[in-house]
């Protein structure tokens, strides 16, 4: 892992895979029940100056306007199409249900997978100028890959959309779409012209986020992590979930502290928020990765 | 696959996984996209006289009884207790709702865990005197293993219970947890005495079966399989979702005919029953197994 200085976390991480992958140490766990699962938003990838998928719920509004010439003047889609989505946002979950629903629904699974990868392949953060998937944390992409190295499977445990993510995880990650969990609206399988597709509803099916999390681990992993990785409070209970179990388990919490590589922020942001896992992580026996001493390279 | 005799399934089974495995071949698919998925009830386990899980379910209710001395007068369970499932059964989807949610929810998960797996270990099937991991077909144990060995990663999409199958299917079909894919109720995270579990609550979450199943591998795995196996009209979308993706694919029903070695049924069945598929299943390529003239073994 050589985008990680060589303090706490990377040292803390490498002897606790040490001590639950060697024959015959107390702590071991066979590799099947190696599981390691990771928040994507902010622990993967950056979240900043909001989760990306706002981004793409926008560009996605700006595309579509054609197709729905009352957005002009209809909140909260006529403020993003001035540009202006704090007051977009400000509508609150009404007004952003609304959105993800115009934005995500209504097409087949298919069609959706396209439309998040051509996003993808010419959008740009607003701010760094990059794409989005070069703003990936590189010190978790070689622990990402020394996890699997030594026999771990790695999951997305993420507030973000499932399908949003599965177009494009494998390819940065080396996550396979089987190995991501998410929210997820639902869906309808229907024949068109005698071919079955999967057609997304504007209904939520489940929202991956703080104490649903366990949850949506138990339905997609069906056992206990050995390790979880986050950055916020809504990663709470999944660390605690993971850390609560028998035997050896781990906990760490990425705590952004680099404004100048990156972005600095934790109890007051509005995306993000870390207060709970600052407080009590220590005494839980979490890890706490300060970006801005522990990692040599934020971005590859 | 010593189990399976040379006639046409085994063959059609061995041609396609080496068309797919190739390197070369026009139809090869990468190991990470070889994702091969199984029914379990009529596919890889019995499902005579009634889903095993209905089984267990008449046994919780005698377990319970004490705690519900209500039951000895109220229907569904007191058919159930007076030895009379049919009857019990007889008050449709209501009544099986009805027991399912006072033997399935109420306990954590990790508690139903342990009932499910004490249940398996001490219960005996009611015409066979076989414990029920003991009737799972020895065919269907050797092409996982076939699979597996050839890159595919083996999934199970049942109409059974997710929590129930979990505690048992890695030992007996080398299939993880985080592998199975079924019907499920919803669940909450809490606290209780400090140590977070996640109680089993007495809601449906998804019901895994016919068009619902394409939805499930959907959510589960987020990409279509390359083979699918099956028994019943239950799995008839399942494999009409998978042998309509492009590229190769592969589409299995077994045909329970051998009543001297297990049982005969199809189109009259109560259980598995068997129609589409059969009428359907050859025009679209489907390779339909015989057990009694195709197996050479059913159990193990």
């Amino acid at each position: 892992m050589p985008s990680w200085n060589d303090t706490g976390p990377k040292q803390a991480i490498m002897a606790f895979v040490d001590k639950v992958t060697s024959t015959g140490s107390p702590d071991y766990v066979p590799p099947a029940e190696r599981i390691a699962v990771f928040d994507n938003d902010g622990t993967l990838w950056s979240e900043q100056p909001v989760y990306f998928q706002a981004l793409f719920m926008f560009d996605r509004i700006r595309t579509l306007v054609p197709q729905h010439p009352e957005w002009q003047e209809q909140e909260p889609f006529a403020s993003v199409l001035k540009g202006d989505t704090a007051a977009a946002l400000a509508g609150g979950e009404h007004a952003l249900l609304e959105m993800a629903m115009a934005t995500h629904a209504g097409t087949t699974t298919d069609e959706f997978q396209a439309i998040v990868s051509d996003w993808l392949a010419s959008a740009r953060h607003p701010t760094t100028g990059r794409r989005y998937t070069e703003m990936v944390y590189q010190p978790m992409l070689e622990l990402l890959q020394y996890l699997r190295a030594n026999g771990f499977k790695t999951f997305i445990v993420s507030g973000g959309g499932i399908e949003f993510m599965r177009p494009w995880v494998y390819e940065i990650y080396g996550v396979p779409p089987e190995q991501v969990i998410g929210s997820s609206i639902k869906t309808r399988y229907e024949l068109r012209d005698g071919k079955p597709v999967l057609v997304r509803l504007p209904e939520i099916n489940f929202i991956d986020d703080k104490s649903d999390k366990p949850v949506g681990i138990n339905q997609h992993i069906g056992r206990r992590p050995t390790m979880a990785f986050g950055n916020s409070d809504g990663d709470f209970q999944m660390l605690e979930w993971t850390t609560s179990g028998p035997g050896a388990r781990f906990g760490l919490i990425v705590h952004h502290t680099d404004g100048d590589r990156e972005w600095a922020y934790d109890r007051e942001s509005h995306v993000g928020r870390l207060n709970r896992g600052l407080d009590e992580g220590p005494a839980r026996g979490w890890t706490i990765v300060d970006m801005k001493k522990d990692w040599a390279t934020i971005y590859p």
